[in-house]
């Protein structure tokens, strides 16, 4: 076999299957590899047209059919199978080869991989590659942490194959080891919390504001051409105005209110707590779809006393659906940033350099959550490389600002009103816990410190400090 | 050496040195050992004449030293510290011996150690203690999990020296394997939760109704009379009284306001998580005290706009202060409700068989979150067994029944004020979410089906379907 290949794929399912005919439309040789033939067989009958593929029927001739330093993706299932083939054709590479990994693996995994490998003397490059199945053949935001010797080489393989916005591509080499994981990670956390956000302004609109789905998929549309314009929100309207072809009920209303999860939102929220990022809006939204689904929970609480909900006149529907907008905006403004830290804290945390602007950059295309406001998400971060929050920009903050009165008063309505929002009144109390002068924090430190003698610090002098709150005058004393 | 003691203590930190001379006290014969021979000789010098001790040099003088079966108690640091004394104990113990681990072990780890010491023939068994150095000493509420033969050799032993309520003993067998840790983990959770809900409720009592702390302290006085007596709020009273020596300010004022953690909360929340048990007051909490300790970003957001604040007439405030409890009871039920139901969630996963009266009556004393309200969790289940909620006990229902109106308004103007008040918001939104008919939920599978093709279920008919988005018409497949 001729050592042709530009670049290898093992594992063709759909994902593997696309990515490597986008490989191969783009003027790569793409060697294709499966552990059931029948699938290499099926793409190459079907596909084969659109590029040059080579057809591998084992582990050894797909390592024969690529060039030097060989690039071999694995389009595998994540977690012990990946660790399987990692090493099957870990035995069969030579050093300097790159391994690549664009499943959906958990961020600590591929840390692991990587040193393990790289002790091997081999380049393992964990992609997270965002965009679904049609994004994988049309072009995904590709997101590749690993070695910058490895993106040297990859990078334009990468770029040539991702979604293009104004011209430029969305691939961008995110940082060391894991980093690319990771950060596809946070974008499937921010995805989470994006959804749960507009399901709660569709709720609002529905419930308080009486609209019907087809009205409210208007307001998604109108909203679509301003700042919230985002692939979430225009296909929100779409899923808003189906009708049910069974029943003629809107689609909406004829689905199960219980929503699924693939456990990525969770990974979010679960490293977020390790790194003491608060991501709130994330993990209201996920933990919202974990109450969805809990059924017996549901009926046993279900009818219980709510708000008071009077009707709205059509002027004050209007008004009110204007302040849903306000509401969303910033809630969702608050959201993304939870995101931003989150990535900035795990960068200090593993060592890693991340370009904040890029990750806004390479997710305007290609993903589930590109926004036409990720364009000024990426200019705040151009324009400051050390911006800890979006609020603390001008554009944002003057925005945020216009819309306190708005946001405000939803949150309250819904709380009136019995509406759940979750995720909105998150964000809400994510902005009020950072704009505080003081928190009730200090009552917590002395709280700790009265009962299991935790200590506390004061906001007048240095040193750690610790009340005898057991003796008569309760004398403090230095640690 | 005699094979006199009817436990043997190792790891004489002063939780097991207070657990030792707990023991001793109540009649056992208690061999102690520690690494470094100075701490067990302090105690002895100190504590000797408290009862019966041994003091054993080595781990096999701790050993000889223990009648049979040996029940041998490890209070060391969890982690890999534990697995070494395990692994040290191990090979000097005799099949039928008990290892009792009582440190603060993850629930995980304690199924792991029981399942490879179960091999050996030796009783593991992870027991949650609570109530600091001080209820170690004169009554913990103790949590053990492992085998029920073990628990019928050590429970006598683990009720003698537990904190009495009623003359009830504050010790319970939990469960097989790691339940007691893990029970003891969701204590703490719940623990966060009650601990953020009464910074919150200082916090808008000081805010907007525009009271002091000491007249915040005669509140917290006033309510731990009622229903919201327990001994967090007793305590939050005492720091809200307490003037600082150095400045004759309040104390709550000189604090610093970032809160520590020691992780047992972020342990809950991940493993809620993995459940799919919507523990989000519990979370909020544990985000909360992560955001006070974000000096960067609470800096760069600080003084941002807020909400409208008019000062409240003494009336007002009054009333607003009655209000104030409604909200902090109804929140206070939906946490610890949310805590039951994870439990009980963890049963189900783990093959547990929890008595969830039991739990709320061995937490009537010993530890921090004893509260009046525990008689009434564990009245309501004892008459169901299988209550999944308090808020389908008539009882609970009623009061937050009642709670409605106040509860709403506080999280209302809290909003309006912007005060932060995640997790009162959190459990109205649990509230409103498990009481709704229908979820918007809905909306979100079918965002997931139109981007991902993930499928839905129908209100209508079983099943798994498909709506193709792509095509012209729409059409709905059934998978």
């Amino acid at each position: 076999m001729n050592a042709s290949a530009a670049i290898g794929v093992t594992g063709l399912g759909v994902m593997g299957r696309n990515l490597a005919r986008n490989f191969a439309r783009n003027g790569y040789t793409v060697a294709v590899h499966n552990r059931g033939e029948a699938r290499t067989r099926a793409l190459i009958d079907a596909f084969g047209h659109e590029g040059d593929f080579v057809a591998a029927r084992t582990a050894e001739e797909l390592v024969a059919a690529l060039e030097r330093p060989r690039k071999l993706l694995l389009m595998v299932q994540a977690g012990p199978a990946t660790d399987a083939v990692i090493e099957e054709f870990a035995a069969l590479l030579e050093p300097g080869d790159m391994i690549i990994d664009g499943g959906n693996a958990h961020f600590a995994d591929t840390r692991r991989r990587e040193a393990a490998l790289r002790d091997l003397g081999l380049h393992f490059v964990g992609v997270g590659v965002s965009g679904g199945e049609e994004g994988a053949l049309h072009g995904p935001s590709v997101m590749p942490g690993g070695s910058a010797e490895s993106y040297a080489v990859l990078g334009p393989m990468f770029e040539a194959i991702s979604a293009k916005v104004d011209g430029e591509p969305c691939a961008a080499h995110i940082g060391a080891d894991g980093a690319g994981h990771f950060v596809k990670m946070v974008h499937n956390g921010i995805e989470y919390a994006d959804m749960q956000l507009i399901a709660e302004a569709y709720d609002l609109l529905r419930q308080v504001a009486g609209h019907t789905p087809a009205e409210i998929a208007e307001v998604f549309r109108r909203w679509n051409e301003g700042r919230l314009g985002s692939y979430l929100v225009e296909i929100t309207a779409e899923v808003l105005d189906h009708t049910d072809h069974a029943t003629g009920e809107p689609f909406v209303d004829v689905v199960a209110d219980a929503a699924g999860q693939k456990g990525t939102g969770r990974w979010t929220v679960q490293t977020a707590l390790d790194l003491g990022s608060p991501v709130t809006a994330i993990a209201q939204a996920t933990f919202a779809r974990a109450a969805s689904g809990q059924a017996e929970l549901r009926s046993a609480c279900a009818g219980l006393p709510g708000g008071v909900t009077p009707a709205l006149s059509r002027t004050e529907a209007a008004r009110f659906a204007s302040r849903v907008e306000h509401a969303l905006y910033a809630s969702k403004v608050i959201a993304y940033d939870q995101g931003w830290k989150m990535i900035r804290d795990a960068a200090a945390e593993y060592g890693w350099k991340i370009d904040l602007a890029e990750v806004a950059r390479i997710w305007r295309g290609g993903c589930i959550i590109r926004a036409s406001f990720l364009d000024r998400i990426r200019a705040a971060h151009t324009a400051d490389p050390d911006l800890v929050s979006l609020l603390a920009e001008p554009g944002f903050a003057a925005e945020i600002g216009d819309a306190q009165v708005p946001w405000r008063e939803v949150v309250a309505s819904a709380a009136r009103r019995g509406v759940p929002v979750p995720a909105f009144s998150a964000a809400l109390a994510h902005y009020d816990t950072l704009r505080a002068g003081r928190l009730p924090a200090a009552l917590l430190q002395g709280q700790r410190d009265y009962f299991g003698a935790h200590g506390y610090r004061r906001t007048d002098r240095p040193g750690d400090f610790h009340t005898h709150w057991a003796t008569p005058d309760r004398v403090e004393t230095e640690a």
